[in-house]
């Protein structure tokens, strides 16, 4: 059995991590999904609880099909010891899938194997984009996976980072 | 749809714990299962990483059968925060299903709504039994899902928990 | 009764705050004043210590003559519990006065009643501008209440401000 | 000007903290009180938040009319830096008076002026007592100021207590 | 060159240290001793700083002769990590002396080579005992080597630990 | 006997912090230095661990010939409490060599003597300048002592500093 790890913010889940997970389902046979700085929410770049990013991933993997663990991972602040975090609050891996420079380097020192996968034009998407359009009233269901964008209309979403994102 | 809060330390996960999460599966749609003191492991009380805490979780709740959510839970160390630490580590909510007096008070405090369960018998095992007889060579696997017992044993479990309770 | 929440960082105290109390004050029975970032000092953006913003506030307050709790604040950096921490650190209070659009909505998602208020120009002031005419050896007296400025002259403050803005 | 330094648990303030007070209070101008393990609550030796705390205490110095600062002081868990961080919460103050040896050790290390009082019958009361008989069922109002009973009762404080103690 | 690690609380340095690390200077090339709970002090079972601790060493291991580093390691309170940290704070080292089982399963576990010593009677000696004959005012200078002495004497350790372990 | 105390981060250390410490040894008995920001590495500001930087250190310091203690400082982030961090990991001290302005105000707060060096052209030297050689592929061992180059190849820094700084 093989078991891959991948890590992102989510803040939102966006159809650049949706493509990366279709990519990865067909190669293992379960994913291990790190909800990064899980700590943070109610921030202009960092929105959503990782309990409310727990819930777009539910519902964004219900298509895609692969058993899969997402699990908080909160941030240390002392990248020696990050990998060792990682371990301790996930179920063992035995592959890494990041295009992540620091994310492969930490991986990399503490012995794992670490994949990186081509870049798709939907890749290039970044949360910084969704978030800005949120905030600008623009278009963004398009750029997120339909239940995802439910999940989002539920939590009132686009409203608190709308607040949050207003000058005192 | 209705969603229901448990939480435990499941070091390991045991009959009793799989008692309450099969007479609380009928009564719900969506479990979220909270595996507290997140954060310790390698210790006598607490010999299991979160990981592998959730690799028992996955293992048995696959009897059960309902939709859950399994997330890690770090202490806090101030109860006054920690309704909200949970809240904000999980998806939405409605109820809390609970015989520990503190979650209760906490949790009331919070404005939740908590149901207690009456015991059954197997709701009287106790992780301290169960890592008692680890160590001390016992039969242990009859107070545990036999889905659980084949993860501690792929986990080599209770060689860690034999060698961390030896003394200097 | 009602008490009332009103919180800055009192960087120091100035007539921008002061203004905002003497205008809460008619309409409440007491004040809990938080002074946030209590941790911080010796920093360009936050000299004082709490206890020497306790010392500004209360220095302040006479002049108000309303009863008020002041309260350091440490920060969290976990926005999702940062009304709970506060709650806790704080008596019980029934509204909160505020214009900071993070502090409003974090409030409002505790359920509490947040209200703002206009705003006049002399709470257009910043902390910012007054260290600031402090580092260039202006005058900044004319900004802040002249027993905050007694209290500041008491604790060497703006020579520690210089101190701390100079570069290495 | 004398400032003086006080600092306890207060869980909760009973006639031994007011005792000490007392007879503190014509001997300087003004008390600063700590509100030590500020972070602590809900817990059977710590039952009641800091907020708690510092409302018992506002109720009990309006009958000694002494002017104070009431401070909570979170535990740092670093005996060698608490008398800094006492330093950093507090406005300045020029003695301490305490009966607790490591109190006295890490002021007197620091370099203040440390003053014991002799102990009165009353001060041999401990908030270990109090709470006792408060989950006990006994009488326990006459222990602590009246104002400080009608804060606890306003609080639902014995309640509150007696849920978190009572076994899961 | 062989690198090894070792580690102790030393509070304070005794003879039984000593024995180790004279036993092991031989078989290496250096030695990286580390300081455990670092961040203790001032308490009955930890009453010396990292920094006075470090001073012990220091004159210690003049007798050894064995080049060698001396590191202060805090807590972390996570066991999974706290291979990680070590690793972060010290030079790099091949292989560790231990006979405490928690550290011989940290290493191992990180895929560290551990070697256990023999006993000596005076490894036997523990930081207790002579603790306690420092309380109790009994002879303490024939457990630890003579510069350790000289250095307690010189910051005066056993008037502090006295002063600590006397009751309120 | 005069210990001095001298503080740097030592990403890497370099020709700067060598020519502070050669004009320190002779005005002294012993040198403590402090390895600031110890918790940091794997950052571009920050690429090396407390223990990489403790073996440069030891390569460089061999060439000076002064006895010194090297000692990790963790960050508080707590400016009012971190002499007496200091002060609880190193050994005692007498005087503090510094031209940082911060550094300088929380010595002088705490009542320590602080001396600064007059500046030569070698001083001038940055840790930013070094490391932005070693990304663009520039030389850099000029920049720093032989043997601190040599512990900086051993453990393939370049190379890690690269990697962390490419984009993702």
């Amino acid at each position: 059995m093989t078991r891959a790890f991948y890590i992102g913010r989510f803040q939102p889940y966006h159809n650049g991590h949706h493509s990366v997970l279709e990519r990865i389902a067909p190669l293992v046979d379960e994913i291990v999904i790190g909800v990064g700085s899980a700590q943070l929410s109610h921030e202009v770049e960092n929105p959503f609880t990782a309990g409310e990013r727990l819930m777009m991933i539910a519902a964004a993997l219900e298509e895609i099909g692969v058993p899969y663990y997402a699990v908080p991972i909160e941030d240390l602040r002392r990248n020696a010891l990050w990998a060792s975090h990682v371990f301790s609050m996930t179920p063992y891996f035995d592959i890494v899938y990041s295009n992540n420079p620091l994310v492969i380097r930490l991986f990399d020192e503490a012995g794992m194997q670490v994949k990186t996968l081509p870049m798709y034009r939907r890749d290039t998407l970044s949360g910084t984009e969704v978030r800005r359009r949120m905030v600008a009233g623009e278009e963004w269901r398009s750029l997120v996976p339909a239940p995802v964008a439910a999940v989002i209309d539920e939590i009132n979403g686009v409203e608190r980072l709308k607040q949050i994102s207003s000058s005192d």
